[in-house]
C-alpha cells in the first residue's frame, strides 16, 4: 500500500526534479554548520573527561561546568541531526537519491549516533558521528557538482572536516 | 564505502535492538503532535483561501490575517515534519525497519510535502501530507503491536487521522 | 474597579461569543499535547529515581543522564502549562466558562503543580498534575459535544488519560 | 467533582504559602515586561496603520515592512500573555488570590485580548490590552506592599503604565 | 582598510542620524530586561551559594535544584548580553557614540562579564555585571535626555539599578 | 567614571588573556555561519524581487512566497548579528582587541547593516553586510594565525567569501 501511495504521489506531484533549488525558508544549504556542531560533540566529550579527571575543589565549580557542557553536548546533537535532515529531506531528491542508495540508511544511522552521543559521553561513538556526518557531505558536494577534500578543522578537537574545493 | 561504513558501526555500537525504548530527551513517542500539526496546515490554506475570496475592506485586516495564516502554517509543517524525523530517526531501529523497506522512502516524502506545503497554498498537497503522516502512524503503532483505527478528526478539517485503539 | 473594567470590556468588545474558533496563530486545539507532556513529566521522575538507585559506575555518565532527565523535565511541565494556558486563555469563552464556575481554580492550580514539579522530584506531585489536566480535558471535549473515556496511555508511565470518543 | 480534588490537593501540598517566593527557573517576578510588550503591541499597530496611509512606492518595500510589524506584533502580544501567567501562575497563591477574587477574571480577559490584539489591527484593543495588564500589575506590587504610580512610558506610544515606587 | 570601508558605508547610507528611532523588529528599547536578567543571575548564583551549604538529604532533590538553577543562570546571562547588544547595535548611532567613546569598550565589557558569569559561580563577577549594565543604562537614558536614579530593586538580590525619572 | 570601572575590572579578573579559548556554551568559533546568514539575506532580496517582477497569477501564491521570503531574511539578519556578536564578545579579547582598534567600529557597523538589511530590501546593502562580515572574518582568523583566501561561495548568490586555508 505505501509503494501505490509513494508511486502517485510521484505522479501527481512530480518530485523528481533534476535540478536542486533552494527551498526556503531553508536558504542555502550547506553541511559545515552540522559539521562544526558534530566536532562540538566531541569537544564536550573530551571537557567533561577532563573535568572528572581534573575536578576543581569547590563542588558548585565543578557542577556548575559539568551542567554547562552536557547542556551544550545536548544542543549541538541535536543542531547536527537537524541540519542533515533538513538537507536530506529538503535538498536531496529522488533523482540525486537514485545515485546514492544508501543515502537513507547513512541518514538514519547519523539519527542514532546523534542519541548515542547525546545519552553518553562516548568519545568514540561522536567520532564515528562526525565520521557519518562526513560521509554524508561528501555526498552532498557531489551531486552539486563541487570536488572535496579532507581537512583538519582549525580549533580543537582537529579531526578530519570534508570541505569543498572552492 | 558507505557500506563498509554502517557494517563497522553496527558491530561496533549494537544498534540492533529488539525493543524500542525512550531516547530521551525525547521522551514519550507519539505520532498525533505530527498528524495534528499536519491536520493545522490543512486548516491554514483553508483560511487562506477564504479570506482570498471574503477579503473584508480594510486591507490592513487583509494582511494581518493572511500574515498570520501563512506564519502559522509555516510553523506547523515544520512541526510536523521534526516529530516525524524524531520517531522515525530516534525510535525506529534497524530490526523494526527491515520490516517495513519502504520507512524511508516514506519518511522522505513526508519531509518533501512538508517543503512543498510551505512553499504552495496548495490543499491537495496538504491533503497528502496529511495522508502520508497517517501511513507512518500505521507503522509506528504496529511496531508497538497496537492495533488503530481511522476517525475523522474532532474539529476541523475534519480529516481522517489514524488513532491507537486504547 | 476591576469590576466595572470587566464590565467595560465586555460591552465594547463582545467576548461573550456562543461557539468556540480557533484562535491562530494556535491553529487546532487538543489538550493530548499538554496530558503527554505532563506523563513525560511522571516518566522522568521515574528515570531520575530509577538512576539515583542503580547508579552506573562512572560518574560521568550517571551526571550526563541525570543532567538530562532534569532538563526534559523542566521542558516538558513548562510545554503542558503552556498548552493549557492557551486553552482556557484562548478557546476557552465566558459562556462556557459560566458552566464550569472551577475552571479558572483548576488552571491556577494546573500551574501550581506544574512549578512544583519542575522544583521536585516527587512522584506524586506529578501524579496529581496529570490528573488535573485530566479534569481539564475533560471539560475541554465536554465543550465541544464530545464525550470521552479514560484508557491507559500506549507506553510510560501508563497512567490514564482523558480521551475523547471517535 | 473538582471541588473535591482542589481540596485534597490543598491538604496534601500545601499551597496556602503566606510569602511569595522565587519559583525558578523564572527567578524574579515583575511585570513590566509585560507592560512593554503590549505597548509594544499598540505601537506595531500604529506603524501598520501609518504605513497603509503613507505607502512607499515600492510594493515591496511596503510588504516588506508591513509583514515585520505584523511579526512583531504577533510576538509581543504572545510575550505579554506568556509573562501574565508566569506572574499569576507561578508567584500568585491561593492565600492572596483570596485578596483578588476577580484576578482570575482578569488574566482570563488579559489572554482574550492578547488574542484579539492579534487577530486585528484595532488600536482600541491594544489600548484596553495594556490597561488590563496595567490592573494586572497593580495587584502584583499590592501584593508585595510595594506603592505605585502611573506615568508615561518614555516612548511611543507614551502610554500610561503603573510603576513601583521605588 | 576597515577604516576606508567604514567610510564609505557613512556616505553611502548616511548611518549618522541625530534622532534615535525603533528599529523594529525590536520594537520599544528599554535596558530594563537586561538589568533584570543580570539581577536574576546574581540571584541563582546566591541560591546555588546556599544549596551547597545546606544540602538536601535526598541527593535527587539536590542535583534537581542545582542543574535548575545553572540552567537559569545560563538563559539570563544571555539575554542580558542579548538586550544589551540590541540597544547597543540596533539604537546607539555614530552621533551619540561619539558623546560616549568608552561605549564599545564598555559593551565588550559587557559581553566578557557575561561570560564569565556563565562559566563560574563567583557572586562578585556577577555584581560587576550588574553594574557595568547600569552603567550602560545610565548612557541610554542621558541619550534620551532623561534623568536617572538609582535605587535598590524590590525583589531579591536587593542590589541597586538605575531607573528613569519618570 | 567608565574609564575608572574598566580599569578596576581589569586588575581584579584579568581578562588580559593571551590565548584564546572556548567559552562555553559556545563551543566552537567559526564565523562561515554568520558569513552563509548573510548571504542567506542576500539571497532572499534577490527572491522578493524576482517574485515582485514575475507575479504568479494566484494572489495567495504570490503572498504565501512573499511573506516567507521576507521571514527567511529577517532570521538570518539576526542570525548573521548574533553569530559575530558572539564571536567579538566571547572570543576576542582585550590583548587581541589592541591590535586591531576599529574592531568594534566594525562590528557595531555589521549590527547598524543587520538592521538595515531588515528594515529594506536593498540589494546594495545587504551585499555591504556580507563584506563587513568578511572583514570581520579576516580578522577573525589573523587572530587564530590562519591565512585567508577569497573564493566565490558555491551557492546563489555566488558572492566572494572569506575562507581559511586548511
Amino acid at each position: 500500500m505505501i509503494y501505490k501511495l509513494l508511486e502517485a504521489l510521484d505522479q501527481t506531484f512530480g518530485f523528481d526534479q533534476a535540478k536542486a533549488h533552494c527551498d526556503i525558508p531553508c536558504g542555502i544549504y550547506d553541511p559545515i554548520a552540522s559539521q562544526i556542531a558534530a566536532l562540538t560533540v566531541v569537544r564536550m566529550i573530551d571537557l567533561m573527561t577532563d573535568l572528572e579527571k581534573n575536578r576543581p575543589e569547590a563542588h558548585v565549580a565543578f557542577i556548575n561546568s559539568m551542567a554547562r557542557y552536557i547542556a551544550v553536548k545536548e544542543e549541538h546533537a541535536e543542531k547536527a541531526k537537524h541540519e542533515v535532515r533538513v538537507i536530506w529531506g529538503d535538498y536531496l531528491k529522488q533523482q540525486q537519491l537514485e545515485k546514492y542508495p544508501d543515502a537513507h540508511a547513512l541518514v538514519h544511522k547519523i539519527m542514532q549516533l546523534g542519541s548515542k552521543v547525546r545519552q553518553t559521553a562516548d568519545r568514540e561513538t561522536a567520532v564515528q558521528f562526525v565520521e557519518a556526518i562526513n560521509q554524508f557531505a561528501q555526498i552532498f558536494w557531489e551531486t552539486k557538482g563541487v570536488t572535496t577534500k579532507r581537512a583538519k578543522a582549525p580549533y580543537k578537537p582537529e579531526l578530519e572536516l570534508v570541505y569543498p574545493n572552492l
